[in-house]
């Protein structure tokens, strides 16, 4: 039997233990929620004054030439030394969506003999639509095809001119072989593009080594750049050049105050800039990206994979039966939470977060939790699970209260 | 001749007068140009640290259900009584380049069976871009004129699916005749689309009585939100329903936590929000609002005729000859700025800002001067003209610092 004490003493000897101290957290919760939005940190809300009270109060509209036109790219190479990217592939900008829209419609003009895009019939609702929307103005016919992910090898032919996959399912979190896949879909001669959101500041990833052709991912999961904070495209460099901005506005061009009537791109990724992205938000994900300069993605690797092996077995051993656990067991397949289906997920979830333990409902069987290193403890995960038998065990969840399944709208 | 304390008593008269206070401003500047970027005003910083160390910090995850779902919408509303909007008809979010694609692409469907698009050769270089880009992705054969303005009535024929302008030139100030121009567009069947980047928070704008289909506009400007604070739609509500959202994302579902795999838009104007937008960008655009909520438009417009007609009459008094005023004298035709054209524009405006004075140059040949009723005094003005006089008088924008154009990236 895993003991509290022996979490503690887990505790006592990490290595990234005192990286919790950067971060405003309220000690009345356990948050394991950091995958759907991360906390505050210390740098993040500095750098955030910095911008309102230092550039933008003291330096008005010469700000942009002072480091704000830069500021997408400097973060972009920010974010790049999280995936494996080179400086100048990363470029933080938009939201999710919009940098998918990107990347998506300037792939397809990459192939225009090809008319099929492959995803995920699992992958986030929202990448689907994108997907589907910009296929449907791509000029040609282009037809979506949303595929049981293992079938994938079977689905590719000489038709498909991209297939965008997320690297770990936001259900599941289960983590997929980027470089295996990568290496198939180029084998049939189409494009491969990453949705980095559930991976980037959690697990390793190296887009150069798995010759990734285009990624866009999260700011404010696991980077923790706070809410609806900017997303980030990366274009390898072999692509930059070619691959058209759909989406193209003022910021991104070659002289943009030379006002020209002829968009002519800049080079390198500032070209997927469109129009003045908020100081603020970059400002906030840029002082929240510092905590990452101090420790490596080893490091939060061994220690995510040690928080949810934690979990996983506190729950086989106090909980067995229960739930089923979803989530892959297999350390190359898991990323950083853990996903237990049960029938009463939602109530479950809802009968935790009334204990202060923040998880997070996914429709429609799914108790999810995140795991994240740079400031979760062990005795936390300890707690949570203990507060997880408290509920089940005393069938709170049964309480009305937690019945009916209110819309956050 | 108009003297100093002609200036000064006119400031003591100004009702608007005590609304400087609420703006953090450097007083040895003389800002003109919060038509580019409007300062920070105290409920704008009040509202981030709010957003920040109130609701991030304190609500984590939790906040998209206690007020940042409704963020965009509601700062909207907020949006819509400065444009003579309804409730329900504006909506907060992206880049004005990306909301200006979502207009322009959802307006090119609803007219399947024309093939041409106007706007204005001397429109915004992004906005041209960004019509080009969506045209050239409409599912057919879609030719972008980029005509004289003068010329529009000419060029409006049935072919004509959507005229794009907008409201105030960027360069000259010239304002336009919004109802006449969108009654000749409609009478030619053709769909109106107006940027009001320049208008909001400026000039009363009445979308309602002028029968505007869509628009767009900035919160950075006029409406002080901070760099790159976030662009509005306004979508007239009998086009609700029918105006597709081209880049839809999960926030614009009617279910969005449902994660269906099928797009269904949420009704109104929440189906133009595509994925999670910045809270801390909106906080500060919703803040800065505020200062709009204690005076009218037309308050806002008086004294901004008063500024600029004051700075048209120094500049003649005191400089006539030297440059050409090209934005107009008659008031129905002039927004909130003055353009002066002359060969040495960008020195000159160097070598003012060298003098603590802000204005823009705008290329080829415009000193442009921002004139901003909130936070402006009239002996501002005089001073701004003092100091154009004495660069003028020694010729210090001969100086060879402020020869060589520099590009702010």
């Amino acid at each position: 039997m895993i003991s509290r004490d022996d979490c503690l003493a887990l505790d006592a000897h990490d290595e990234l233990a005192t990286l919790r101290a950067e971060f405003v957290l309220d000690e009345s919760l356990i948050y394991l929620d950091g995958n759907s939005l991360g906390p505050v940190s210390a740098p993040a809300r500095r750098r955030v004054n910095e911008a309102l009270d230092g550039e933008w109060a003291r330096s008005l509209v010469r700000g942009w030439g002072e480091g704000w036109m830069a500021a997408p790219t400097r973060v972009g190479d920010r974010i790049a030394g999280l995936i494996g990217a080179r400086t100048g592939e990363v470029v933080a900008a938009d939201t999710l969506t919009i940098a998918l829209a990107k990347l998506i419609g300037g792939a397809l003009e990459l192939r225009p003999e090809r008319h099929v895009v492959l995803t995920d019939v699992a992958n986030f609702h929202s990448d689907i639509y994108i997907v589907r929307a910009v296929a449907a103005r791509a000029g040609r016919p282009v037809a979506v095809k949303a595929i049981e992910r293992r079938t994938l090898d079977e689905e590719l032919n000489g038709d498909v001119a991209l297939v965008m996959l997320t690297h770990v399912d936001y259900r599941t979190g289960e983590m997929l072989d980027m470089t295996t896949i990568t290496k198939h879909v180029h084998d049939a001669g189409a494009l491969m593009l990453w949705d980095l959101a559930h991976s980037t500041g959690a697990v390793p990833v190296d887009v150069t080594s798995a010759n990734v052709d285009f990624a866009a991912g999260c700011g404010y999961k696991y980077l923790n750049g706070g809410p609806g904070a900017p997303a980030f495209l990366y274009v390898r460099s072999t692509w930059q050049g070619a691959l058209e901005n759909p989406l193209p506005g003022w910021l991104g061009h070659a002289r943009p105050f030379d006002f020209e009537l002829d968009y002519e791109p800049a080079p390198g990724m500032q070209a997927f800039v469109t129009s003045s992205p908020s100081i603020l938000a970059l400002a906030s994900l840029e002082g929240a990206l510092e905590v990452f300069e101090r420790i490596s993605m080893d490091q939060v690797r061994s220690k995510s994979l040690a928080l949810t092996d934690l979990f996983i077995a506190l729950v086989e051993e106090r909980l067995g039966g229960l739930f089923d656990i979803v989530t892959p067991r297999d350390h190359a397949r898991r990323a950083s939470q853990v996903a237990l289906r049960h029938d009463e997920a939602y109530a479950i979830i809802q009968s935790l977060i009334d204990r202060n333990v923040i998880g997070d409902f996914r429709a429609p069987d799914i108790c999810r939790f995140g795991f994240t290193p740079l400031y979760l403890r062990y005795v936390d995960v300890y707690d949570a699970v203990e507060h997880l038998a408290r509920v089940m065990r005393a069938e709170s969840y049964l309480d009305p209260r937690f019945a009916v399944r209110k819309s956050v709208t």
